[in-house]
């Protein structure tokens, strides 16, 4: 009697049906469903599909032959009998493939219909080797995490989520890709449970994807079914029952009380596959490595609130003995004013420009480049843990398809095309569209709309911008010119507060108007594949609302003021209208409400109305929609199936806006921070309730996504790098021209009598000649009759010298200082970065370190399950007489005749003696993987040393 | 009767003794040499070693009990006998390694003892399993290459190596990695020949660098036992006669009359490794790109050129009738002179220093960029080539040792313990050294005589600078004050020649001495692993040689005649001396100067002393010292050996020093590029001998190098991109600061009376009043006596100004430009690079679709196989009775009843099937890997179906 060798020592008694959670298995409650098909029969139809009358959890080849039975519903319209007709052959592809299938017992008249699939052993021990999963070995690797402190874990403990202790303990199994081959190696328990949920979705997913519908439709994949309106949806089930211990957690960590505890991030992976765990772990990364930020961020305003009553310049400007005159601040109606009156925006200048500042700038952007390097070594861990190293890049291959179930419009030919180029089946039939390649002229009218409509977009936030300058203009201009001095006083802030909140309204509503407009940008171009798709329009997405977001906050950090000319000479706009200056303050502090309000209200409407609000609506809608049919269910007394609860949710719609969101905020904390200190502080409240929101929203508002394997989180990281170089850039400019830092420099070191601060108010004021002004443009009606000379901003000759109202020498000497500084600054931080990316080594220490244990720990285990087999075969011999007949022919077939060479034996023969010799099923197991060796490693002097020591012993 | 399966099948009968090169085989004529160790019988001994009697080459297992005869050669001196110990233990352990070894027949008295290996195919087999060693498989992927047009082809042809048709045919073989289960998907037409002498040298030397020595010595690897001394050395044999085709073509490749043809880089990497093969590509890129920049440089040299004539402020300067007096150049001696003595230098600095000049330098900074990019992708290409992509950096472990056998003293400390970490086998021993960690206080003396060190070599450096400088200042004092007119007139041509010469002397020994100083900082850092000490020694050495090379050119380009004072206000050196001014035409003409003539001497020298000369001269030292044994030889009228020839040859000394020339050069070619246009062409044409020269010398002049696996430059890459980086910086200081660029276009357009560049000359001289001259400075004897004002090259007010000789408003204006222009160029240039990078993909198309044809088509085999395999089972059964008992209990194995499946079967009962049933020997192979795959996939419905159908059949 022989038995099949290897793989049957792992076999056990089918496990049996788990008590709970039916609504996540098969009516037999045995086999579980791991993905759910959707589709809506639209028309009235009582008739009973074809297909479904005989559909059994045992029919496995009924329809393989590649016949189908004519269609009975000859009564339905065409367009959804061909719908009907593809199903079909879509799911007896499905079957072939080796799915299992269970379809709803009853047709219902309309409504949703779910197909059920679920994925016999064979088929998932299959596809996880073609997907080369990892899975755990026997080995267990001791020691692990053992280099924390105790110290430090007792102080960290109430940070760390309640986590069953099994999954953080010490122990760790060493994972290896899966295979058939060495099934013995894996830790199977059970077989229902050795692939977890999630993989068990990714795999039906990966047939799902690659099936193809020859006859009926010539297309590859359910997206492309779904995008053709054949599906409406495919998801796998969210398994709350069954994996109680995991969701339970996830549910606390959807909890906004556990704000300040890390986030159990190998559970969000275990659940929701690579791709999630990776945004949510960047997410924590973040929102922790903002919390130094932050406090650094507070240290640097409360300096300036400490010294703001001892800094010369603004105790200067508040000085009315001083008393300087300054030129009016609108032609006619304005009347000239004592600069001690702009007292108030001085000191509050002084909060956001002083020396501590330029620090805070340096170390935000070293900030940004210690983020990036972390999250690397995170990055790097995280894969290592989740046993992501060595595979190979399979993203390609399990990309996202779902951004296209929300799409209405069916992109077909996008779909068949790209699919088209990554697999070459589609050339078997006669029908199919040609799937050549699209030549450049093919592509070039997709370009063209594309750049064309990229300058237009830029155009409109442009030109938004314009209008809310001009908005500013007239209505400061129309209100100085009115006679109610109430309002006079109050056109500074009035005109800001309203111009910043239509600027905040316009950047909302481009915003959504852009995301749509970058999808559809983004089709035009027909890109390869799914990866190349989600590349184009995360980049196009990105820099036009990266432009939205920013462009007036560009405006005021480095064009306000700058071409409102001078006294007697001013630009004008509309022949009437002067263009705007900076608060006398400096135009930082504008920057810098610019800058908060915007920020603030970005993320305060967006998390609120958009991220909760308008799901809400949602969801309203769609249940007022099937109010029918769930209510027909209630009143035949059946609790919901998951399937029907999940369908009800929402459909998964990517990662895009979650980290187009994030980083739109890492721009506010990277690229003026030299202007608003305390942006981190509100980015990291903002993250701490964002994190817990996008947490709610997958585990309890979406219908499950699809796991999908990723090693990093792809071009969102080529995005923050960028950002954090422009950031260098940025914060240099500003610092430089924007905020007064460099001027008080110069002065104090240049032109300063005593070395200190003092006059450097007057000496950054020229002086203007009040006869100078041109007709109609001297106020009409002064409080000040006897003055001669105005002052104003501007470093420039004074009226007496010869070429007055020149730029002065002082003009080019400062502006020099502020180009040198910005080289400096750019080039000693560029310089830093480099030495900090530099330094922190990409891999963590102890991953390099445990990564050298694992792989002589599996030599170890490869090189003692050899030696183990030759004991074996050994006292085999020991029992038996050598066959020296068989030895004689191996050694013949191996073509070199060595003398004394008698321990490698033919492995049918061995596995016949270990088989007669019966023994315990681990004999049986070592003998059957014996077998196996032998035809490995014919005859290699090693192991005969080994094996001649043992005859010696 | 049965055979042992699936390796049975390629069994050759044992290839016959080739004809030719005998130098390359064991005394049987059978066996291939694929390695040689050597030691020297240093003291006269005329006893046979123990070992070295019993020796033959059938011996295999006779030392393996680890007991050894007591040694007989109790007259040897204790140092020598314990080498002979040594010796012994490591060559046992060889053998019990699977290793043959064959040692000279008879003992010499002294001179060089000859111990060579062999590995026979059992142990290629099981190693190149362990090293994941690529192989070509029997399928053969057809269309490669097709995609260049034959137009292209044509015209590229007379510059193609001529390299055998097979060779770069359109065929391919897919690649795999070797393992022993697969073997008949591999081309094996003979175990002789499949694996190259080159795989066949790498894998003995694997098993040197392993073994251990544990009782006599605690060693691990050859390179520790040559450290030690016991081993004179260990290298692989060339194999002229062998690979004579090959061969043929790498001598064809290293004649200088081939300079014009591509160089046959399959082939070098066939011979030499992929690291070597990779350095020549290297250089090929490198040079071939330099073909383009070199072009546009002599374009702008002859803008230069063309230009002279017609650009007014050289017509200016050389205009006698503007007639400027300018002030002393030096106090007392100097007498007043005439700007228009300057022309000449006025005119060859405009060669250098036109508008041109500044697209070169952003040409010459997107063209590394471009290099680096095209370098990048040549790289995957030759990955892809030869079979690298998806190996695992085992850099790591097959690093290169050969560093080491150049060092005379002995670092065993460092040896051991760098080995102790990578492996832990030592730790077997009770007498080991122990392998613990060093802590950072075991390394702080390291690290703080480290940095020392360097410090105190950069101060070496700087040193010599000043030094030249200070020579230059007093010779040329020296020189005015002399008498004789002749002198006079020539002091700057003088001076700066043989300061120049000077510096380039110094660099030249410096250079040497840094090299070594280097490699012993290195060692006392004590690194972790052999690519650590090499990425670590590389660092070092680049940072000092870069100093050495670049210093005295950024004095002149940035220090020189910045800190000379104004006339009036000198600042002196050394209280009698001036500090230097630059020459009237500008420092860039110096500058350019300097440059050439340090780049071209560097390269004239060291290519023709060092490269030639000194290897030479080793060579003929060699000779000298073994002529005695080669003479008695030749009286006994044998041929010299193979081994003998190559141990004549110098030791191959790592690829460092090659790199590091062509990366100093590279720095020439980029950093100061605006300053020599011309550089790109002497860097071409010192590369083309350069090629050639390196060719040679690893042909004929050093022993064969161990082929290392490497998938890249390394560590080079990342210098070569920081120096790009650098280069755009020191461009744009080079354009803004160092050469007339941005003060002429100042002049142009905010002071130009009429918007030409008349008067420009004019512009930038300031005024002095003679009367201000410091007691004594001024010209003692003058023959302008009557002038009151002489004029000087600075922009600073005028003596009759408020604020004399203070710097100007112009001064600031020119300084603000040329600031601007730094942040401009270098923002620019840096963004255009981002792009071109982004632009240009890192993998080339035609590889990606390769690569995805190649996954395609190993898919289709092995589905193909599978088929195949069902078919031959299908026709057996066919012919038999289908074995019900043994589907049977396969069924039960398997624990799921599944009735109606019949088509799997026992793999024991099969192969036994097949046996019985005999048959041609393919059939036996597919039977053969057919046992393997029922025991794959158990069950697949996917098999069933293709079962059913062929039943139908």
């Amino acid at each position: 009697s022989m038995r099949s060798p290897a793989w049957s020592c792992v076999v056990d008694s089918p496990s049996t049906p788990h008590g709970y959670g039916e609504g996540l298995y098969f009516s037999d409650g045995r086999r579980k469903v791991d993905y759910v098909l959707v589709f809506h029969q639209r028309r009235h139809n009582s008739l009973r599909s074809p297909a479904s009358t005989s559909v059994s959890h045992d029919r496995l080849s009924v329809v393989s032959n590649g016949n189908f039975p004519p269609s009975a519903g000859s009564d339905l319209a065409p367009g959804d009998h061909e719908m009907r007709l593809i199903r079909q052959e879509f799911e007896a592809n499905l079957q072939e493939a080796g799915l299992e299938i269970e379809r709803d017992k009853e047709i219902k008249a309309h409504g949703p219909s779910f197909t059920r699939l679920h994925a016999p052993w064979p088929v998932l021990c299959r596809e996880a080797e073609f997907l080369k999963i990892r899975v755990p070995t026997k080995t267990v690797e001791s020691g692990f995490g053992s280099s924390m402190s105790t110290v430090w874990r007792k102080l960290n403990q109430p940070f760390q989520p309640k986590v069953p202790r099994q999954d953080q303990g010490r122990t760790k199994f060493l994972s290896h890709s899966f295979s058939r081959e060495k099934l013995h190696l894996y830790n199977i328990t059970s077989k229902e449970t050795f692939f977890d949920n999630t993989t068990r979705g990714r795999i039906v997913y990966e047939i799902l994807r690659r099936t193809v519908c020859v006859r009926t439709c010539q297309t590859i994949g359910i997206s492309t079914l779904i995008a053709k309106g054949v599906y409406d949806a495919a998801f796998p089930l969210h398994d709350v029952s069954a994996l109680s211990a995991a969701v339970l957690n996830l549910q606390g960590w959807a909890r906004y009380s556990a704000f300040y505890k890390y986030q159990p991030i190998d559970l969000v992976r275990k659940y929701f596959g690579e791709k999630i765990g990776l945004y949510f772990a960047w997410l924590g990364v973040y929102t922790q490595l903002l919390i130094p930020a932050s406090i650094v961020g507070i240290i640097v305003f409360g300096y300036g609130v400490a010294t703001v009553d001892t800094n010369i310049p603004s105790l200067e400007m508040c000085d009315e003995s001083l008393n300087f005159t300054m030129c009016p601040l609108c032609d006619g109606a304005c009347d000239f004013w004592h600069l001690s009156t702009a007292c108030g925006t001085a000191r509050a200048s002084h909060l956001f420009d002083n020396p501590a500042t330029v620090f805070f700038a340096i170390f935000m952007s070293l900030w940004a480049v210690l983020f990036l390097e972390h999250w690397k070594r995170r990055q790097i861990s995280l894969s290592f843990n989740w046993g992501l190293t060595g595979t190979e890049d399979d993203e390609v291959r399990a990309h996202t398809h779902t951004h296209k179930e929300s799409l209405e419009h069916t992109s077909v030919r996008r779909d068949s095309d790209r699919e088209g180029q990554m697999e070459t089946k589609t050339t078997v039939c006669h029908g199919c569209r040609s799937t050549d390649k699209l030549t450049w002229k093919d592509r070039l009218p997709g370009y063209f709309i594309n750049i064309s409509s990229i300058l237009f977009m830029f155009g409109l936030t442009f030109s938004a911008v314009f209008s809310v300058i001009i908005y500013r203009i007239t209505i400061s201009a129309l209100m100085a010119m009115s006679p109610d001095p109430a309002i006079k006083s109050n056109v500074r802030v009035t005109v800001s507060a309203t111009a910043v909140i239509i600027n905040l309204v316009v950047i909302l509503i481009l915003d959504e108007i852009y995301g749509n407009v970058a999808v559809w940008l983004t089709e035009l171009e027909i890109p390869k594949t799914d990866t190349n798709f989600e590349e184009r329009l995360i980049l196009k997405a990105f820099l036009l609302k990266f432009m939205n977001a920013y462009a007036p906050i560009f405006y005021v950090a480095f064009f306000k003021g700058r071409f409102a000319g001078r006294p007697g000479n001013y630009t004008y706009v509309f022949n009437n209208y002067r263009m705007e200056e900076c608060a006398p303050g400096g135009c930082l502090i504008e920057l810098c409400i610019q800058l908060s309000i915007i920020m603030l209200g970005k993320q305060l409407i967006q998390n609120n109305i958009f991220e909760i609000g308008i799901p809400k609506l949602k969801k309203l809608a769609r249940a007022i929609k099937n109010k029918g049919s769930t209510e027909k269910e209630k009143e035949e007394g059946k609790p919901p199936q998951q399937w029907n609860l999940d369908y009800a949710l929402a459909a998964f719609e990517g990662l895009t806006p979650e980290y187009m969101e994030m980083i739109i905020q890492f721009g506010f904390v990277s690229l003026f921070v030299a202007s608003f200190p305390l942006a981190p502080l509100f980015a990291l409240l903002n993250n701490v309730i964002e994190i817990r929101l996008d947490a709610k929203k997958f585990v309890t508002e979406l219908r499950r996504p699809v796991a999908i394997r990723a090693k990093d989180i792809g071009i969102w990281y080529n995005i923050l790098s960028g950002m954090g170089k422009f950031s260098v850039i940025i914060n240099a400019f500003v610092i430089s021209f924007t905020s007064d830092f460099i001027p008080r420099l110069v002065y104090q070191y240049m032109y300063s009598p005593n070395g200190t601060m003092h006059g450097f108010i007057d000496h950054t004021l020229s002086y203007f000649n009040v006869s100078n002004f041109k007709p109609g443009t001297a106020p009409h009606s002064s409080a000040h009759k006897d003055i001669s000379f105005c002052r104003y901003k501007d470093y420039r000759e004074p009226p007496w010298s010869t070429d007055a109202y020149q730029f002065s020498k002082q003009y080019w000497c400062v502006l020099a200082a502020r180009l040198a500084f910005v080289i400096l600054f750019q080039n000693l931080v560029m310089f830093l970065s480099l030495v900090v990316a530099w330094v922190i080594p990409d891999v963590p220490k102890n991953i390099v370190e445990q990564l050298k244990r694992e792989k002589k720990l599996l030599v170890d285990v490869f090189l003692q399950e050899e030696k183990e087999k030759f004991q074996l075969i050994q006292s085999l011999f020991s029992k038996d007489n050598p066959l020296q007949a068989g030895s004689h022919l191996l050694q013949q077939a191996q073509g070199i005749a060595a003398p004394g060479r008698s321990s490698t034996l033919p492995s049918g023969q061995t596995q016949a003696l270990v088989g007669d010799g019966g023994g315990v099923p681990r004999a049986r197991c070592r003998a059957a993987s014996f077998s196996q060796f032998t035809r490995k490693s014919p005859s290699s002097p090693m192991n005969e040393n080994e094996n001649s020591r043992h005859t010696a012993v």
